[in-house]
């Protein structure tokens, strides 16, 4: 090949229109873009009130059934992506209504999902043949490619935070999807029967589940409220995160989800957390307590079942005026499993 | 809450207006597309004449430097994703070209890189202190957050295929990059010491690396053509696949790398392969012989040095009019770490 | 070498007898019995019934103090292996009295420990800082090289089985030990706290424990009780085992100790096994109920506090008289990670 | 119960014998030695040297075929533990002779067996189809449960190591062993396939052995020699071991075989190691150089094909009079899963 010569910006133009057609792009016109020096996501800070959006909830279980919308949830989407569907680059967050008496009609498909209850008792979701009853706090999980419905047989209106990996299942064009015959699935197993089987550091002899997912799919909030004064009485809170567990599947000990992490944290009255930040963007619903959150140059003051997300690398600060409990989720486990993941914590 | 009115077409508009302002979106008028049935992605078949291409990769010899480009690559754009310099939905790939002399200066990013060497010998790719002469064939990987550079100490042109994982990388919000304060590292380590410490079913005693990424960081070609000998002779080729093997990290048994699975593959002459399917999209690069890849309703004759990308769940059929050695990479570690990878051989 | 000459008896005595000086000696001679067709082993079938030996363990504890005993445990030798201080060729097995008022002071080994609760309630057993309760059927560990002592806070005099590795620790030749300065460990921690850090299907974030014994070191029969009532409620019982339950590290989801499996099990009135077998020589403790042993040729009839032991390969076939539940420990883990376990159901 | 009387010694004989005869001892009278401070083990140092012992092998061809012995082996015994077939507490070791024209039938069983060759090529042994042909310094694995014969097709008398963890089998009860119904199973791949399909950091694409075993059972000493020369080039020497490495299973980074770990190092010409020791009792043979063992108080010279074992928690001092390569194998992988293996290094 021959020697080098330094073209003229409009010769170097020209040369890249020639490439165009060829589905070809010079990598040095775009290199600090395509690899920056450090995290740069479109999804910026923000904060949903739950006692602002509630009548529009409200308002949902007006305008269409559970059964007519299959879910009926009020998507939270990130104001630095609307049209997107995702609250981060990576997840879905939405608040989903189910009225006394209604169904949500049975499918499943490849995406994961959550639920943590906000309001209400007396609905269920049924998982593979099991089904369980929601009340406030209550971590529960729908693994990936499981049959699924939701119901209220209760006298309350529920309503449910919907954590879904549907933007990175989407990434990555791995989507599958069928809906049941039927709008609910048989009953096979009492309530308590995976709880039993996995949840109780035991397993039963024979051959285990090797889905990736926990099969312990529900966390009542009872017991973690438990673990989270155990905790807070024998230890001093972490500097960024106060009192902290991750919610894992007992079968391998890591995270519940491969896609998802889920954390619930407590903070003493008065405790101010170090701004903190890691790769991971990540939703908080608040459960208990007020404070105030202040997430790069954006702060917003809290109180239960608020919402807010906390997008990649943006510091987070919390003060809690109030002794509280905030549940989070984000796609942690991805980034650990890609080996992405960073923290800093000062 | 109230009883469920269906409000006109109308209503929900001004509904779904008033929603919007808090930045709420109806799920139900989305979900369809959110959770579409099978895998819909952006990418398209498509495919690159290594013959055509050639001048421009020449000329670009002419335009810029190595080092002014810091790394002087032609990107294979997807047409159907033009201006995300992605060739599927989540992984990138360039032609690099490097001259005799030229050295592409040392950096790092948590970006994770392979090369496969496509034309010429002679040029290095140093790696924390270690660099490996590259082949015809060679298949040679950047860990992550490794200092790298490149440089040509021979007389030949040298041209490789850069497989980078920088969309995936993007959407998970979780770059870094640096730029090494001289153009080249020293190197610390003699060529080949990797290969002797981790690539020969040993290891030394003591602490290992615990780095997801293989410590055997180059894979000659030499050694992959004799092996897909070995298997030619041993047994028959697999119906979808011919004869395939897998890059391992042998630290783990598992894939080279975390994000990017990487193949070569060696289909007999007159083999055709039955179409099979997959969810990872895949670049194939040849390495030897002449056939054709129809890919979904596309189809192309190709002959070494070429470029074809099969998106994610289109079916692929090679037909093989010579004896043909194929190299490829895709997201499927990444996909098989998060649960989602599928395959249909049928 | 010169041709091979068939030597006499006479000849071949002479030469083993060289041979013999030099520390050499002939395989051909013993291969049969180095190499044999199924296992064989010193062990023998073994039944203990309670109220036959707790007068023994009674008399112990006007014999010797539990501190000048260190640890006041009668010895469960089996019957074809007596001065090996084994109940089957791997484990250990005794009684352990501790009464009122008294202290076995702390220690710390090399050996894993397992204690299951038989009779009395009010005893605790501290495990680096923190102290359990104990009541009948809880299954308590002490994982290897932590300080722990016994106590007995309490108005009953309490027994416990003793399950320990200590002739494999022995066969490995890998036994380490130190006494505690003083006789009792000092509480850093509440009880329940390593329960509530790790029992609850969650973790608390930061660095976990690495050892490879469970954290939670208790598992409280009422919630074993309450599992087994579960899955007695909800299938089958297997053939070989009844409804049959492995204590596990919920941070790995494998055994609770690497050395020792442990069960416990649920027989319904009227129930007759399937005779099966494997090759981990297991010890029973029988926790309710009534019901026949038949062990290879040997058969006991068994009641509440009553311990038996199966050795390796002997088929077991247990018919239960009335409703039944046994706890059981092994070293099946052991044999699972070296890959020797095997199993025979029919 | 009662009030505690001490009794006199003669009360206390009188219950043990009470308690003899219900198969129960007292701990407290045996404790210390069931517990001891650190490692006790019946094995010793002991040394074989290989000149002096070669004529009894030569004289074993006479005495017996290899078809009559089925493996004409001299066992090397360790002079602690006579009658027990062992080297260490938990190894076997013998010698094997094989001569031209002879056959050792094949069989197989759930003990692990390792070669080491010592003298002679051109004899081959087949593991489930596959021969490999022998040369000085290979290691050649014999997975569990693989039928194996070895065959000498060449000129020369060949002789070899063999490792096997007999004596752990018989420890665990869980030996099985069958013969195969002819002298020689078929050949039905050629040789090398295993090392093409495992043992060139890829894998084939499909289901992959799940054995605990690595599946590249030989491993040349003409790679390995380079490995050490390489080693030897790029770095210093570490103060125990010199330049070791151990032999790895490819699919999973861990030890080639699951009970018994292998090695070989690599000591330059001068060099004293540091008198370092660990819990696995190790029996190494001489391939390359002369040198002085130091095991706890016993010291031996050794020469090339010369074997000396070194006992649990005995420290090893070696000085190499000249360039020394030495291989060794011992008990560490069952130790280090078993969570029993230690190491001091000072």
């Amino acid at each position: 090949m021959a020697s080098v010569l330094q073209p003229t910006a409009q010769g170097r133009a020209e040369f890249y229109r020639r490439l165009d057609k060829d589905n070809l792009t010079p990598l040095w016109e775009v290199l600090h873009n395509l690899v920056p020096p450090a995290p740069s996501s479109p999804a910026v800070p923000a904060y949903w009130n739950y006692r602002a959006i509630r009548p529009y909830i409200e308002e949902s279980g007006r305008v269409i059934t559970a059964k007519e919308a299959i879910r009926r949830v009020l998507i939270l989407e990130n104001p630095g992506m609307r049209g997107s569907s995702s609250i981060t680059r990576s997840l879905y967050c939405g608040l989903q209504l189910i009225l006394p008496g209604e169904v949500a009609p049975s499918h499943r498909h490849t995406q994961s999902a959550l639920r943590f209850i906000v309001e209400g008792s007396g609905a269920y979701t049924a998982v593979d043949g099991e089904r369980v009853t929601m009340h406030p706090g209550d971590f529960i999980i729908t693994p990936p490619w499981t049959w699924h419905d939701h119901g209220n047989t209760g006298s309350e209106s529920v309503v449910w935070m919907d954590g879904l990996d549907i933007p990175m299942v989407s990434f990555f064009t791995a989507q599958f999807a069928e809906n049941y015959p039927e709008d609910v699935q048989p009953v096979t197993r009492a309530e308590g029967d995976a709880q039993a089987r996995y949840g109780a550091n035991m397993v039963p002899l024979g051959p285990l589940p090797t889905a990736k997912t926990s099969p312990v799919f529900s966390y009542p909030y009872e017991r973690s409220r438990e673990v989270l004064e155990t905790l807070a009485r024998d230890g001093d809170p972490d500097p960024c995160h106060g009192w902290k567990m991750q919610y894992i599947n007992p079968l391998s000990g890591g995270f519940a989800m491969p896609t998802i992490g889920s954390f619930i944290q407590r903070l003493p009255k008065g405790f101010r957390t170090r701004a903190c930040r890691s790769t991971d963007g990540t939703v908080y619903s608040v459960v208990e307590g007020r404070g105030r959150a202040r997430i790069g140059e954006s702060a917003y003051a809290f109180e239960p079942r608020d919402t807010f997300v906390v997008p990649s690398w943006y510091p987070l600060e919390i003060e809690a005026t109030e002794s509280c409990v905030l549940f989070s989720y984000s796609d942690r486990p991805a980034q650990a499993a890609l080996g992405l993941w960073r923290e800093q914590r000062d």
